[in-house]
């Protein structure tokens, strides 16, 4: 797609574009750009450039940006926030970390903790994924590391997917292996990137795929080396942001909100099943055992 | 698929084949041909083949084949006579106009007209897509050049899609970037050819794919040189028509029922949607700046 | 797919991978084995291997493995048994008998019969497929030879798919050249796998794939030397038995469950409409000539 993408051609716009690609440069040498409005948090910082309207969002929530209760509120706050903000079309999603985008839902929440807890916990996830699925700005993740689980569920819920060119770095919703089970929606937003057939094995195998067979699935739209990814992101957003805002998000909504409303129509039950299935003795034990091989692997 | 499709074993009628090609043949040579039925309208020539029960029909509507109300009527009117006549069973549907095969729906119907007058407009753009995605005939697009909005969605509508081989042509459903949108069932017919995702990008950014970039995707089934195109669907037709006529039909009809019950039953509230939507001021303005743009490029 | 799940990197089970792979070379090597269980009946031949928990089902029912009401009843008691053997993890199914995987629905049981005998039949059919499509076990076909119509269906209701590299090999749903329709849970399983549009051409053209092509469109996920197909079906397999049951068992239902539960849903009015369908007298005639043809190509 990616390719098809870039070289298409879109009709009685090209005068257009010559325009946004010099903003989108101008965004990236930070001295030609004059007004920003930070709101950022302490795990995540964010950046409005407010003569291009792009919010630019870095996790750094060391060591590995993983989604425990405190970050996902963070996160589900800064999204409304930058929702409100007429001013804001676009958001670039990144790490701050290196080699890692976000190593997903943070497992100590799922471990130990009272059936009250799980469920607060698992209601963050779902707001999480509704204001980002569901935004109206453009999203483009920047998939600057491995992505398992939760930070592939992140990156799918965006509109477009940029990944580092390096075979070493990986993304998938690899939850079967540790025992657990992606919900309904975690499958839905696959099937919605890379169809019926290629989320059955990755969800019944819990399979990773290296950044090269990502691109070749259609699990991210594009590679670019490490030291272009950023600028490439920006320039692929001023294109996002040349079509018209009410169009653009009414075609997201006719494409998505099937699938939002899906979830927001069974959230209860949803949480309710997430809560009976980790609180198992069979499910606790299993990730017990997974947290003392991580500790023992740190250790050594 | 198109090279899969060509080279693949069918069981047991290899013997068939051979005949239906010298069929397509002889449609093609039309000095062979004893019997022709001209069913033709002002705009539309059509041209049934008695002996091979094939339709031609071309659309012949200065400059660009645009689809205004004259012309999705004289359309509608054209399939329903076909489609009660027995004796045709196929219909290749192509551009008589260079370069353009249709440039979709006439924006003069979208402006400065009564409420009425859009909601009339609306039943014929969705009794022509009903009459052709739903039609019983073995239906065949020939996209003989430039192809956008509802000149895509007409050859998506059909069962197989040729195109010119020919980067310079292109085709997409690009409505978004004159700030409108396509209806739910444009999305449907577009999702049930090349997939959601690559469905979700062409809607969100208008995208229009070249003639290689479009085979790429699935949005056509093959490119063959502009000499050879009629010749090429006519050996194709006659493929299709070695199928038994009620089990095509009928796997037909469970591959697309669901589609167009969906617009079926939703019929009269996607008329009202689209009155609302392009009434009002702020699309009004808009589609008028498009037009006088339209007007200097002609001009100059 | 298949390279790419060949080569993707699932995380933290490297290990565990190495003694899978040994426990596959191992089943292979059938000397290694200690202990076999077997329920076989006369046109199955069924091997469980307690070591390893890998059924391997043989279908020996000569000339063509046709599926006729005796075998499928035959096939689904064999299912529910391994079903409920908790020792029994995955199972492989195969053909015993060269050069054909199954030649699909027997004709012979569609064919100048009763109502009572057409319904009593098609329950069989749906039997079969609910006991496979819906199996809790791994499940993978090793298509070792042509599989048109029911055969097709049977390997694609499988988790993973197997064949011979061998271009002279074809599969596909090609009932629709018989005169006969794939219902709606034909037609939805191949959705599952490759997709809405390779699947409407694919039924309405009746179109059966060479090993190759059957690759390119994914209908079988890889292609091996008939003389390593068995050994390769086996690594495999401990590939799948790698992953947490419950968790691989929960994903499949996940994926599965709505396409399933449609059939459950609809049993006894797709029994009818096959009834009525198969009854029709030009249905019963067109099966007549056709069975006529067999019989004279047999003789000559």
């Amino acid at each position: 797609m990616a390719a098809a993408w870039r070289s298409c051609s879109l009709l009685a716009l090209s005068g257009r574009f010559t325009v946004q690609q010099k903003l989108g440069r101008a965004l990236y040498q930070s001295q030609w750009v004059t007004s920003h409005r930070n709101l950022s948090t302490s795990q995540i910082a964010v950046e409005v450039n407010e003569s291009t309207g792009v919010a630019v969002m870095k996790m750094k929530k060391p060591p590995v940006n993983s989604l425990n209760l405190d970050f996902l509120t963070q996160f589900s706050i800064c999204m409304e926030k930058l929702e409100l903000d007429r001013g804001c079309r676009g958001l670039v999603i990144t790490s701050a970390i290196p080699k890692i985008f976000s190593a997903g839902l943070d497992i100590l929440e799922m471990y130990g903790k009272t059936d009250e807890h799980y469920a607060e916990f698992w209601r963050a996830v779902q707001e999480m994924w509704l204001k980002l699925y569901g935004s109206n700005m453009a999203t483009i993740a920047v998939i600057n590391g491995n992505s398992p689980a939760g930070g592939c569920l992140m990156a799918l819920s965006c509109d477009y997917r940029i990944m580092t060119e390096n075979p070493k770095y990986s993304i998938g919703l690899n939850e079967t292996l540790l025992g657990i089970v992606a919900p309904f929606w975690f499958r839905d937003t696959m099937i919605n990137s890379i169809g019926n057939r290629a989320t059955e094995l990755s969800l019944q195998l819990g399979l990773m795929y290296s950044a090269p067979e990502a691109l070749k699935i259609g699990l991210v739209d594009e590679l670019i080396p490490e030291d272009k990814i950023y600028e490439t992101a920006l320039n692929t957003m001023s294109r996002w942001l040349a079509v018209p805002d009410h169009a653009r998000q009414l075609s997201k909504s006719i494409m998505r909100k099937a699938t939002v409303d899906r979830l927001l129509t069974h959230r209860e039950s949803d949480v309710q099943n997430f809560v009976s299935f980790i609180s198992r003795e069979s499910i606790q034990k299993s990730l017990g055992k997974y947290m003392e091989k991580l500790k023992q692997r740190k250790e050594t």
